[in-house]
C-alpha cells in the first residue's frame, strides 16, 4: 500500500496561531507534536516510510520536511508551487508514484489529510483494511462518519447496497445547504465523508481522464521518475478545485466503508476547544490564563498574560503579533479576519513575529528607521547559508550557546556575550555544531532590510 | 485661592493599561493629554501655578513633574514616601501650603482629584465660586452630583438647611451597602460626593487634630518651609485613610454646594466606554483593531492586531505584555485580577513590558515625543557601563536601594527619593555595590531618543 499525505493547507480557520506560511497542520497546540506529525505516525504504523509520500506546498516543503524527519529517515516531500487545492496534489502525488515505483499499479493508494485527530488506531487500522479490499476490486474508497449535526464544511455521502466491509455509494454531495445538511444529517444511510480516499493508481487515473481532463492532461506530461517537478508555468494552468467536486460528485465507482473509530476535522477553534481537556467550569485554558468567573470558553496565550473575567462561550488567542477574541458560535468567520487581513496585504495573516526556518526560527523583536533587530535560534547541527547582503551590515551577539562563523573565510566561534560585526557585502555564514541550542540577537541596520537582499553562495537545505 | 491636586492614585481597575508604575492618571487614552495634565490644566485656569501643590508618590514624581512642566514652569510637586490613601496626602499638603505662604490662613484651599472628566468650564468655575463662599464662611465644602444609579463606590451626601450658594450637610455617608446606596440614588436632597472638596486651611487643620489625631500630630511636627520632607520612618505610621472616612463622615462643619458641570469619575474600563466616542455599532475601537458584527464593546489595541468577531457588551484592552477580555458589566472585577497578580509578584501588575540585561532590567513606562520614561532595576553587585550619549540628557530619581553614580569622574550616594541630571555628553555610570536591589526612574529627554546612542568606555559584561 502506498500513502499520500496532503499537508498544503493554509488554517486560515485557525488564525491567528496558524498563518499562511505557519499552517494549522504545522502546529502543536496542546501536544509535543504538529498534527502532521501525528498523521505521519499513525500512516507510518501501516506502510513504510519509502512508500508515504507528502505533498506541500514549495512554501512549506523546509518545514514539512524538518518535522517529518524528526520521525523518520528521508521522508519523500513533493511540492507544489502554488496552492491549488486537493485535485491537482492529489494527481501530481498518484502520476509521482506510478512514475517512481515499479509495480505500484497492482497495490492501493490511501490519501490522508493533515488535519484529522484520531486516537483509537486499532480500529482505525482495521478501517484501512476494509477499505484496502473495496479499493482492489476497483472502486474509489471512501471512509464514512456518522454525523453528529447538521455541518455544512463537509461532504455528505448517501449510501446504498451493502458491498463486503462496505457500501456501494449512491449519491455524494460536497458542502450542502444548511437545509439538505439537515435533512441529511438525520437520515439514515448518510454519512460524513471523513477526507480520506483509497483507490489503485491507475483506476484514479482512467477516472481523472474521464471526468477532470484538465488535470489529466498536464499531470500525465510529466515523468517524476526523471526528478521532475511540474514547473510554475504548467501547475498555474491547473483548475483549483478540490478532489471532492472533481471527482467525488462525479465518479459513480464510488464506495464507502464506515470508518469504526474516532474522528475529528481540526477545521475551527471550536474543534480545538472540543477536543481539548476542560476545567470544571468548562473552560480550556492553555498558557499564562487567570481567569475570574468565565466558562464553556478556550483561552490561549502565546506568551503573555491573558486575564479574563466573565466570560462565556468564547474564544481569546494572544499570540505575539495578534489577538483574536471571538464568539465561539461565531468560528467560521475567522476565515473571513484572514481573507480581510490578506486583501489589506497585513502581513499578520501571513507570517508570525516569529518564522520558522529549516536551521531554526527567528523572531522580530522590533524594528524602525534603519534598523531590525532579531531573536535567531540555530537548532543544534544546523547551519544557515553562505550569504551576502547588498544593502545591510548585520551584527550579532550570543545569548546562549555557541556561534560558529565563518566570516569573509575566517573562522570565528562565539560564547555568550560575545559578538561580531558583518560588513555589507561581507560573505558569512551562520552554524551551531554544537549539541545545545544556539541564540544570538542579530541587529541590522542599513537604508533597505528586506528579507529578499540575499545572496546565497551555499545552502544545506538546498536554497541556492 | 490655592490648589491641591492628588495624583497618588493607583488606577487598578484600568489594568492593563495602567500599572502600580503608571497609574491611570498618567495615561493618555484617546486624548493628547493625560487626565492628570487635563486636570492640571482646568484648575490653572483659576489658581496661579505657583498656588497649586500636586501631591504624589515618589515613584511617581519624576512623571508627574515631567508632565505637567509641558503646561507651566515650575509646577509644585510634593511626594509621599509611601502611598496612604488621600488623608495623609491632603494633611501634607495643607501644611505644605500653611508652611510655605505667608497669609495662607485667610485663603481657601481646593482639593481636585486627578482622574475626574470635566467639560463644561464655565459651570465648573462658578461653582467653584459658589464654593469659595461657603468655605470663606469656615464650612468644609464638598461639590454634590445628582445620582444617576446606586454607584457604591462613590460617597452620598444628605442635605439639610439651605444657606448661601448651597446646603449644610446633614449626612456624608463613605461608599453604602448597595440597598443603601439604592435607596439614597432615588431620593431627593441626596448627592454624590463628586471628590473634590473646599476649606480655609486653619479650619481643616483643627477638624484633623479634633478627629484624626494620628495624622495631625505627625504632620505638625514637620516645617515645610525648611524643604522638610516626612521621612519615610514618620511617614508609615500614618493611618492608611481616605478623607472621606477620616473627616467627611465625622464632621459637623460640612456644607455642600451642587457642581453645575458635567462630572465623571474615570474609575472603570466602562467609565472609559462611556466617554468615549461609539462607532454605529456602539463599538469604542482605539488602535488597530479589526472587528465582524461586534457591538456596545470597547477593543483598545496598543500596537498589535486586535481581531473581534460576534462580541456584545465586551471590553477587550491589549497591551504589550497583558490581554484583558472582560464582561462590561464586571469591570469591578479588573481590581481582583490586579491584586491577583501583586500578590502572586508577577509584575505585569507593576510595569510594563520589562528587557533583561546583564545587570538587570529595565521596563519602558512611557514615550513619547522628545521624553522615555524607564523603571531601571539594578541588581546587587552589578553596575552598568560607563557610557555617554550625545543625543539625549538623563535624569535619574532613586525609588529603592543605594545608587552609586559617577559623573564626569565625580562619585555620588543616592538614597531613596535623590535625584542627578546627566547631561548630554557627559561621561556617567550607574552601580548598585550594596546588597539590597537598587530601582531607579529614568526620563530620557533629547530628539533622538535611541538605545544605539551610547558611546561606552568601560563595561564588565565585555559591551565595550
Amino acid at each position: 500500500m502506498f500513502g499520500i499525505i496532503l499537508a498544503g493547507g493554509s488554517g486560515s480557520r485557525l488564525w491567528p496561531l496558524s498563518r499562511e506560511l505557519y499552517p494549522k497542520q504545522l502546529l502543536n497546540i496542546q501536544n509535543k507534536e504538529s498534527m502532521l506529525q501525528e498523521t505521519y505516525r499513525r500512516v507510518l504504523d501501516i506502510i513504510p516510510v519509502e512508500k508515504i509520500v507528502n505533498v506541500t506546498n514549495i512554501k512549506h516543503a523546509p518545514n514539512v520536511k524538518f518535522q517529518l524527519s524528526k520521525l523518520a529517515d528521508n521522508p519523500v516531500v513533493i511540492s507544489e508551487p502554488e496552492s491549488k487545492n486537493t485535485a491537482p496534489a492529489i494527481a501530481m502525488s498518484v502520476k509521482y508514484i506510478l512514475d517512481n515505483y515499479s509495480g505500484a499499479k497492482n497495490e492501493v493508494v490511501f490519501v490522508v489529510p493533515s488535519d484529522l485527530k484520531i486516537k483509537d488506531t486499532k480500529n482505525f487500522v482495521s478501517s484501512v483494511k476494509d477499505a484496502e479490499k473495496l479499493a482492489k476490486k476497483g472502486y474509489l474508497v471512501t471512509f464514512g462518519v456518522k454525523p453528529d449535526y447538521a455541518e455544512t464544511g463537509y461532504g455528505y455521502i448517501k449510501i446504498g447496497d451493502e458491498i463486503d466491509n462496505g457500501y456501494k455509494v449512491k449519491k455524494f454531495v460536497e458542502k450542502p445547504d444548511s437545509k439538505t445538511a439537515d435533512k441529511y444529517s438525520q437520515k439514515d444511510g448518510v454519512y460524513w465523508n471523513s477526507g480520506m480516499f483509497m483507490f489503485k493508481p491507475d483506476v484514479f487515473m482512467k477516472e481523472l481522464e474521464k471526468y477532470v481532463p484538465a488535470i489529466y492532461n498536464i499531470v500525465n506530461r510529466f515523468d517524476f521518475s526523471k526528478g521532475d517537478h511540474i514547473p510554475f508555468t504548467d501547475f498555474e494552468n491547473l483548475p483549483n478545485i478540490s478532489i471532492d467536486y472533481a471527482l467525488m460528485e462525479k465518479s459513480d465507482n464510488l464506495a464507502m466503508t464506515v470508518l469504526k473509530s474516532d474522528w475529528l476535522d481540526v477545521g475551527s477553534w471550536k474543534s480545538i476547544y472540543d477536543v481539548s481537556k476542560k476545567n470544571i467550569d468548562n473552560n480550556v485554558k492553555i498558557g499564562h490564563v487567570l481567569d475570574i468567573d468565565s466558562k464553556d470558553s478556550l483561552i490561549y496565550s502565546s506568551s503573555k498574560l491573558v486575564a479574563t473575567i466573565g466570560l462565556e462561550n468564547m474564544i481569546v488567542v494572544d499570540t505575539d503579533d495578534a489577538v483574536l477574541v471571538c464568539d465561539k458560535n461565531r468560528v467560521q468567520d475567522v476565515k473571513k479576519v484572514y481573507e480581510t487581513l490578506k486583501q489589506q496585504h497585513d502581513n499578520t495573516q501571513m507570517v508570525h513575529k516569529t518564522v520558522y526556518r529549516p536551521w531554526g526560527y527567528y523572531t522580530v523583536l522590533a524594528q524602525g528607521n534603519g534598523f531590525l533587530t532579531k531573536m535567531i535560534q540555530v537548532n543544534p547541527g544546523q547551519k544557515l547559508s553562505v550569504q551576502s547582503h547588498n544593502h545591510r551590515s548585520e551584527h550579532w551577539v550570543v545569548l546562549s550557546g555557541m556561534a560558529k562563523v565563518v566570516l569573509e573565510g575566517k573562522d570565528l566561534i562565539l560564547s555568550p556575550g560575545h559578538s561580531v560585526d558583518i560588513e555589507v557585502k561581507a560573505i558569512h555564514s551562520l552554524q551551531n555544531p554544537y549539541e545545545e541550542n544556539l541564540q544570538i540577537i542579530e541587529v541590522q541596520k542599513g537604508d533597505i532590510l528586506d528579507e529578499d537582499d540575499i545572496i546565497r553562495y551555499e545552502d544545506m537545505y538546498g536554497r541556492v
